[in-house]
């Protein structure tokens, strides 16, 4: 992904825009996602090796209309028999946060179609020395749901120029 | 990091033979790792935008000399007012598990320019079904301490014809 | 908590067909909860020290409708300042499994008077050696509600006689 | 356990001082234990059922002399066959905290008699609504090993006056 780390562009809601819902039971990890935070993320598509990488948004902070976009990068790995495949992917929150959070899960598809991701997340405050070490990692539970674009909307724009220094919520 | 995925590489061995202990207290992720249970760790260099790339290889299991090497990949957290810096990575054991591995941690030194990574991870197993997803999560912990390399020391071969089909230890 | 350790009684179901849900918002343990994988819990009556004990019945299994009571104890922490109390408790699975299981978490009350416990859990099996200690721990979390039982109802009965070895979903 | 939930007592001291190690390698849970982070638990003896009780003391504050000793409540899982016993356990930081804690965790016995608990805890924090839910959960893990009391030997005392409100230390 070439883009600047500092917000969605057109490109990206452009890109977005002509996703379509893959027909068969096949769980995707490329495209737009939404938590039950209201985050979002966005993962481009996934190499052949399983390598991915895409965008965090943590949800609108209670400040204002402000929103942060951090990249993340991961790996799916590949279902041996045709299972649901696994995955995992960090995020680097490197303009607001002493913090650093990977996410473990999997990608599910019911009978209708429909995906969820389930997830589980470990996040790294920094801490200044090795006798503190014991409270600097939480730990939670995310799912995730495809949030569907459709054709010719376009994502809302996000400010570029955020200022928020709150810890970020996965 | 040009390598194939099956194991250390003589290449690898020499690159890590003339690798040289930083003098200064500052943490560095660069270079080969141990944990408690044996497992090493090698991290390549560290790009300016935090992002790194590496090999994990788990114990030998107990069925022999066979070792893993796994592509690992993370970001570490550029601190902000020269603390220690936090990190995150994935592994993605390709051929010989079902599983994901995301690891959280913070690189620490001591007084004596001990280093230390203290991590916290989550090992994500592939489940059949949403409703098994409630168990599909382990965690745990792991530090690891700079493992040295003299010069002209090589890494004992690693047999690359590994077929153990075990959980990988973190 | 004098019952028999082996199923619900009609002792326990008289017993919450007489509950009432409190009017003010102040979260209550006591009374029974169903998390998202139809699991149940009972609470009984909080003590003043905040010490508290029931039962835990894992949702029926695959098998049929056998379930599993199984005893809970725990400790609610009084809240300072009136905000909604944290509390843990541990089960112990004593006919069924090797494994122990560790919950915290805290209730909350929306405007509607509609009560939640958020929850995150440890499960604990046993392993053979400290060399396996790694893999022995998973982690999840569950969500609660109160569930409701009309004056009069009672619970359908459950068999005391569950031969099911299977392992306990929190 | 009948003492005032202030401290250690003499009594306490004295009963622990009677402490023999057992000879046999079966691991016991009942006794004075000691974690890499040097807080101290004292379980008392186990119930036929395998409910236990004691007392949990975090490590001395940096502010001083300063020890708090808060109840203990937990379960030993029964081995089905005679293998080391898992265990869980809550503690209530009545006094100084808004949080519980919850650990899991396995108690092992090496060739030449050690014990040792391997353990992993939640630490669970109040937060102010449901929104904020996300980030109450710490996750970490302690190894405890046995403290051995030598007879006559009596703990040093512990001020019970301690007015600390610092958060504590698993």
């Amino acid at each position: 992904m070439a883009m600047g780390s500092g917000a969605f562009t057109l490109a990206l809601a452009l890109a977005l825009a002509t996703y379509v819902i893959p027909e068969e039971r096949k769980c995707q990890l490329s495209g737009l996602w939404r938590n039950e935070l209201d985050s979002l993320m966005e993962i481009s598509a996934v190499r052949d090796n399983g390598d991915f990488q895409g965008k965090y948004l943590t949800r609108v902070t209670l400040a204002g209309s402000c929103a942060h976009a951090s990249p993340l990068r991961g790996a799916q790995q590949q279902p041996s028999e045709g299972g649901w495949p696994t995955f995992a992917f960090t995020v680097r929150w490197d303009k607001f946060s002493n913090a650093t959070t990977a996410f473990t899960g999997q990608c599910f598809m019911d009978t209708g179609g429909k995906e969820t991701l389930t997830t589980m997340w470990l996040l790294r405050e920094a801490v200044g020395s090795l006798e503190e070490d014991w409270k600097a990692t939480r730990v939670g539970r995310n799912v995730f749901t495809r949030k569907r674009i459709r054709k010719g909307k376009i994502l809302p724009s996000l400010s570029p120029s955020c200022e928020d220094t709150s810890s970020p919520a996965p």
